[in-house]
Order: C-alpha cells, then sequence, then structure tokens
C-alpha cells in the first residue's frame, strides 16, 4: 500500500491521514465546495474537489472519487465511517477497477447489512439471536403464531430497513396485526421491500459491542468490548470501554461470539458485532454488525494500545495479523464523549457556524480526534460530531475525573457544543456508579 | 491532602494542577507579574501575585510563596522543577510552618546536592561510581597521586559546583595541576567552599537515568530508564524510555542500584538517578540524583501507565505506595521533544514574544503537556522551554514515525521554535539507528 485515498471528511479523514503518514503512505482527500479550509484538505499530500456541499453530489460521487484515485495513482481508498462505508456496490466498484477498498468484501457487507439474512447467518453459526420469526412472517395470522411463542412485546422489524426506521413494537395482538400491516406498507414503499419479521423486544438493555479484527487469511480476534448505553435518539453520545457490566464470563463468551459472527461472513480487516446486553438476565443477543470502523474505535486502541486505523491498512494491504488472541492484553480504562455543534440546552439543535476560538485539552492520558481550529467554519451540511475527547486512566473512577478535567480546559468558541452536557454527565451519580441502560438519558435529566 | 500551592509558572505548573483537580484537591497558583496572562493562572482555583518579573523576587521569594499557603489554607506546596525544587532550606521551612513540602526530606535534598557527599554516600551504599578521589584532595601532590592511579583524562569538581559549573578536565600532568589550583580559587570565590575532588574523565557516555518512587514506610521501587543522550551544552532536547542501549541485564542492574541510591537517603517521592553509560565497556556509573519530578517524567508516565505527579501528590499524604516492584509493567516506546522558543538556525537563540496562533498536533499516542495558547506573550524572563511534545507507540520506530508526523502539525506562529530541529532529528539515520552518545549533536548536523 503506497497511496490511499481518504473518502471521507471532518476527524476520521483526518484520523485516516494521521495512520497513512506514519506508515509512510501517501496521501490523496477529497472534498465537496462547503469543505475547501477543512482540516484534511490541509494534511492529506494531495486534494481535490469532488462536488457540491451536499452529500449526494460529493462524498457520495462514486465516480469522482474512483476517477480521482484512478488519476493520483492510488492502490486503495479508506472510506471511514458513513457516506461509502457499508456501500456494497461501491465496493465491488473498487473491486472491478483494482484499487482495494479497505474494508469487508461486497459479500461480507451484503450479508450484514439484511437484517434477516444477517440473522439467519447468526444462527447458523451459532451466535445468540433474540427469540423471534425464522425469517420473514407470511402475514398476520403467522406473524400471531410466533408472537404468542416467544411472548409480548415484539417488535416488527423490515428487513430492509435500519437506522431506526421500518421498527414498530406491538405489546398486545392487536397492536400486532395492525402493526404488521402498516410496517409491510410503509417497507414496501420506503425500501420496495415489504418483507418484515418480529423479534421478541427487549425494552431495558445496554448497548455492549465487540471490536473485531480479522486478516485475508482467516485469522480473527477480538479486542474486547466498548459500552455505548449513553444514547439520545439512537445516537450514541458517550462511549467506554471495557463495559462496567461484564463478568469476565460474559466478557469472554461475548468475544467469542463476536468472533463467530466475523467468521461466518469470512470478515476481514476491523469491524464490530453490537449486541443487546440484557444486563438483568445476563444474556446478551446479536443486533447488528458494523462492517467498517467506528466512531468510538479511540476507546478500543486506548486499553489495547493497538492502532486499528493502521491495521485496516496493514490487512489490506494482505499483511498477516500480528496478534494472535492471547497476545490482546487490556490496559486500564477509556471513555470518549463525543462532542457535537449542538446546543443541549435547547434541545440539541445544530450550531454550525465560525468557532472563533479553539484550544484542545491536553496532558497525561488524553486524546483528542477532531478537525476543528481557530477560524474554521463547520458546515451545515454534514454530521455535527466536530470532535472526539478521549481520556484513558488505571480505573474507570480515575477515567471519569480526567474527562471531566479535560472537558473543563476545552475551548472552543463561536458554536454551542456539547461539552456542558458531558460535563454534568461526568458530574451524574448514576453514570458514575456505571449503572445505567440506553434508556439512561429519558430517565434522568443531566443538565439542570 | 485538600489544597496545594503549586510553586511554579508553565507547563509544569499545569501538569500540576491537572493531576490536582483529577484528584478532587483545590489548586492555589502563584505568578510574577510577567505572568498575570499565564495559563497556570488561569485554571487553578485561586491564584495570587507574588512579586516582580525577575524569578530571584517571585518564584524564588520564600515569604511570599509561605504567606500565601498559609493564607489560602493550604496542606502542601509542589515546587515543580527547577525554582525552589531542590532547595533544602526551603523544604525546611515547609517543614516548621506545617505545611508538607512535596517533595523528599530537606535532609535527602542535601545529602545528594553536595557532590562528595552524595559520592561517599553511593559509595557505601554499593552503588556504582566513577573511579576517582576519596572526597575532597588537599592539593596538587595528592590530585596527583589518585589521577595516576586512576588514569588521564581526570576530571576536577568543586563539590559545591553543579549545572556545568566547576569542573575542569586535565588530560595530563600539567593541566592537572594547573586546573586544581584554578578550579579551588574559583570554587572559593562562586560557591564559598573551595573544595575540589577527582574523577575518571569518560568521554563517550550515554545519560541514562532510572526513576524511582519511594513512600514514607521506606518502600522504595523504580519505574525503568529514560534515555536522555541527545543534549545540547549539557541540556537535554529529546528522551525516551526505554533506552535503546540496555540490555535487560543491564537494565535490571541499573534499576536496583537506582532503588539502592534512593534507599541510602531515606528517599521519598519521586526521584531520579542519572548515571553515566558507558556503552562500549557496558558499564554504568552514578552521576547524580535529581531530587524531585523532572521535565522528562512523561515518557516514564506514558511506557508504565503511572501518573507520576498524582503518586507524588499521594506520597505526600502519607499513602503507602500501591504498587510493588513486580507490579511495573512497560509497554511500548515513548519519546518526547522538548519545544523551546528558541531558533535552531540562530545557534539556539531564545525567541520571546507573542504567539499569534497555537494549535497543537492530536490523535492516538500523542500526548502535548504546555502552557501555551492562542495570544499568549512567551516573558523572556524564564527558561525557553514552553512545551513538551510526548508520542508513544508499540517501537521505536512507530514512535519516532508518531512524532515526525506530530511535529508536522503542530502549530506555533509569531515566535521561533526548536520544532524544525526536532523534525529533521527525527529524519537523521544515526538518531533513527538509536546508536548514539552525548556528543551526538557535536558530531552531526541535524538542519541543513
Amino acid at each position: 500500500m503506497k497511496k490511499v485515498l481518504v473518502a471521507n471528511r471532518g476527524e476520521i479523514a483526518v484520523r485516516i491521514i494521521r495512520a497513512c503518514k506514519e506508515e509512510g503512505i501517501e496521501t490523496v482527500a477529497v472534498y465537496s465546495e462547503a469543505d475547501r479550509e477543512a482540516m484534511h484538505v490541509e494534511l492529506a499530500d494531495e486534494a481535490y474537489c469532488i462536488g457540491p456541499k451536499l452529500s449526494k453530489d460529493s462524498y457520495l460521487n462514486f465516480s469522482n472519487i474512483i476517477s480521482i484515485a484512478k488519476l493520483t495513482g492510488c492502490d486503495g481508498i479508506h472510506p471511514g465511517y458513513g457516506f461509502l462505508a457499508e456501500n456494497e456496490s461501491f465496493a465491488e466498484l473498487c473491486e472491478e477497477v483494482n484499487i482495494e477498498f479497505i474494508g469487508p468484501t461486497a459479500d461480507a457487507i451484503s450479508k450484514m447489512g439484511t437484517k434477516d439474512v444477517a440473522r439467519e447467518t447468526m444462527k447458523q453459526a451459532g451466535v445468540p439471536i433474540v427469540p423471534g420469526s425464522d425469517g420473514i412472517v407470511a402475514d398476520e395470522v403467522e406473524g400471531l403464531k410466533v408472537a404468542k411463542e416467544i411472548g409480548f412485546p415484539v417488535i416488527i422489524k423490515a428487513t430492509a430497513g435500519g437506522g431506526g426506521k421500518g421498527i414498530r413494537v406491538a405489546r398486545d395482538e392487536e397492536e400486532l396485526i395492525k402493526g404488521i400491516k402498516i410496517t409491510q406498507k410503509e417497507a414496501a414503499a420506503a425500501f420496495g421491500n415489504p418483507g418484515v419479521y418480529l423479534e421478541k423486544y427487549i425494552e431495558v438493555f445496554r448497548h455492549v459491542e465487540v471490536q473485531v479484527l480479522a486478516d485475508k487469511f482467516g485469522n480473527t480476534i477480538h479486542l474486547g468490548e466498548r459500552d455505548c448505553s449513553i444514547q439520545r435518539r439512537m445516537q450514541k453520545l458517550v462511549e467506554e470501554a471495557p463495559s462496567p457490566a461484564l463478568t469476565p464470563k460474559l466478557r469472554k463468551e461475548m468475544g467469542e461470539a463476536a468472533v463467530k459472527a466475523a467468521e461466518a461472513v469470512n470478515y476481514r480487516g476491523a469491524g464490530t458485532v453490537e449486541f443487546i446486553f440484557d444486563h438483568i438476565n445476563e444474556k446478551f443477543y446479536f443486533m447488528e454488525m458494523n462492517t467498517r470502523i467506528q466512531v468510538e474505535h479511540p476507546v478500543t486502541e486506548m486499553i489495547t494500545g493497538i492502532d486499528l486505523i493502521k491495521q485496516q491498512l496493514k490487512v489490506a494491504a494482505g499483511e498477516k495479523l500480528a496478534y494472535r488472541q492471547k497476545d490482546i492484553q487490556f490496559n486500564g480504562w477509556a471513555i470518549e464523549c463525543r462532542i457535537n455543534a449542538e446546543n443541549p440546552a435547547k434541545n440539541f439543535m445544530p450550531s454550525p457556524g465560525k468557532v472563533t476560538m479553539y484550544m484542545p485539552p491536553g496532558g497525561f492520558g488524553v486524546r483528542v480526534d477532531s478537525a476543528m481550529y481557530t477560524g474554521y467554519s463547520i458546515p451545515p451540511f454534514y454530521d455535527s460530531m466536530v470532535a472526539k475527547l478521549i481520556v484513558h486512566a488505571d480505573t474507570r473512577e480515575e477515567a471519569v475525573a480526567r474527562m471531566k478535567r479535560a472537558l473543563d480546559e476545552f475551548i472552543i468558541e463561536g458554536v454551542d457544543t456539547t461539552v456542558p452536557f458531558h460535563l454534568s454527565l461526568m458530574d451524574h451519580e448514576v453514570f458514575k456508579s456505571g449503572e445505567f441502560d440506553t434508556k439512561f438519558l429519558e430517565k434522568y435529566q443531566v443538565m439542570h
């Protein structure tokens, strides 16, 4: 791997460029017209405009991106997360034009991207899945039979849905019959596929996910779990590693299940197997697999010392994994706060605009992954996450204290950010106790 | 320990305040008239002006500092490095007024601060010392006798000297006789003590030092070594841990010798035992002990995961060490570059003044300890070191690549800095090989 095109923007583009530089790999940045002044453009060896501000015209523009990769002689494309990261057609196109897509195969993306296929694949592989129907339910009659077997409440899911769309909870027979009909109709209209399936609805759970890493030779390991239970409307706000809720036994079982899941689709590169962790009954179930690097990958890097982006580059270049499972050691505790340009006091309303002063915190155990600088204008067209503040310490208690200290030092002027929210969260007794689930932010008021 | 006065400025004051905040300890900053806008003033809970710009009137002003500590109800004073850190009278004064001096006892400072006493103490403790005279030599006749025994070249040292002062090399009898007379005369004038002693002059060596940590109950451990051989006129510029030159056997022996050295003076807190490491003959000799936290402490923190400032606070508060020697694990490689406001192209001429733009690097394995910000004016009255850039990675090669990447990102405008020097150094083949000694910067041209 000599030259890589980074098909992304923001902090993850900067993150990838940094890893490439350290590996002696040349980098090509691409940018929309709204991102001319972006940091990834500045840091890359070369940079090319690929279209207007809207993602569909720029960061999702297959042909422009591939053309620039070919013209500049890139041997790989790193998609980051979002945009083209889980687009099987793009992965296929890369393969066709003989450019390494730095990620899994199109087949693995496809298998994990189609919900009922993923569910069936996991079942076959022996990965625990939430009790539910065997694939698509034909109609209300079949649905009702399944629901009675697994017990209410159940969740009706469109197989082609995702991101909180095409999902409906049913608490009794009436809701189920009505719900199946509506969801089928909506799914047909929205995704061109009316298929729905049923799952037991687990209301109280923690979001715990496992980082996996695999090479092209079938070597697959896991790098431990991350707990991402602090969410707002399904969006993660804070992630930590390890999870405060797992016992060593469950940690081992979940890690092994994640490796099985990855192996079932011949996974390669870095990926994440997300689990619903029913901490009350100490059971976990496959939720989905994200076939890409994730926003929260740094917490795993902090406790393992392993640079995941460098690992992606090495795997893509055809290197064998340098680690076996027994080599993976976990040290201390890491927490990440997502700093969004949003006003937490005004219902997290986006707050794009000019950053008149930017000064990140420093010192021991503090890491900042960001693409901001003093004078940078945050464009309103993309994700509002503008920085990640990650801390590492010996224990969870120390990590929380360090995060508080670092948040306190973080200066971002000119736009509103979630820094005050995170500061309050670090002082919240329930958060500090480590005992919470994904409904934490619905249950408790964090900012006063 | 509830409230600590930080009797220092710059990055080390910020470093100490950060550790206190994470430990839930209140902080009191002190500052000279030239430091009103300093970052440590901003970050501390309280801040008081202690005098005019010159150190002797402010940061060395015993009574002002003690008065403020008493008035604000501090139970401890952290001296940082430099200024009052190794001042036994100040340590004694703290004891008298019942404020914990966060450092060793006045007795330990004194024993290690007087060179021939330290040498004799080490000899008795079984720590290897450079062959030389038994204490002070009375005159040229005795000196000549010793010199003939140990062989030329020898070094004549004033027992009260330090920091490169009161030192003279003699390569033959004539130089020795002349040298003893002159050094005695100079030492009498400069230090009020004409005593000189002799040591074999080891010309080619590496500077390798060992971090020690001890509590008030006699538990003493070491945290491995640092290699500080990249020096300019006895000033360290780059430090790393571990040393590329030590074998596991030598590392063990040097660590044990450092613990012996500390135990010999009933050391407590964090300290450093510096060694002359004759890497050609694989022998090491006691150079001196620094009875304080050192500038380069972060490289040890990075490879051990142990926060040395927090350990100092805990020891001062009367806690027992939470670690035994066998608990200390070393992970990866860390390098620190001292960023000085100096122009390396103009013989490292100081370059104080206004920082018109400051933007530290970020990402995985990058730590910045600094007290700079955009708009800060670096005063000309103090040390020119304005930031420390520390990186951590799996191997030395990766750490060098990461340092280069991070230096490349570091933006400091308005003043000259040593960043370009360090960038060239990271590309220097001899530096990259790890095979160099303290004469590296005399032998090789780093910037072209």
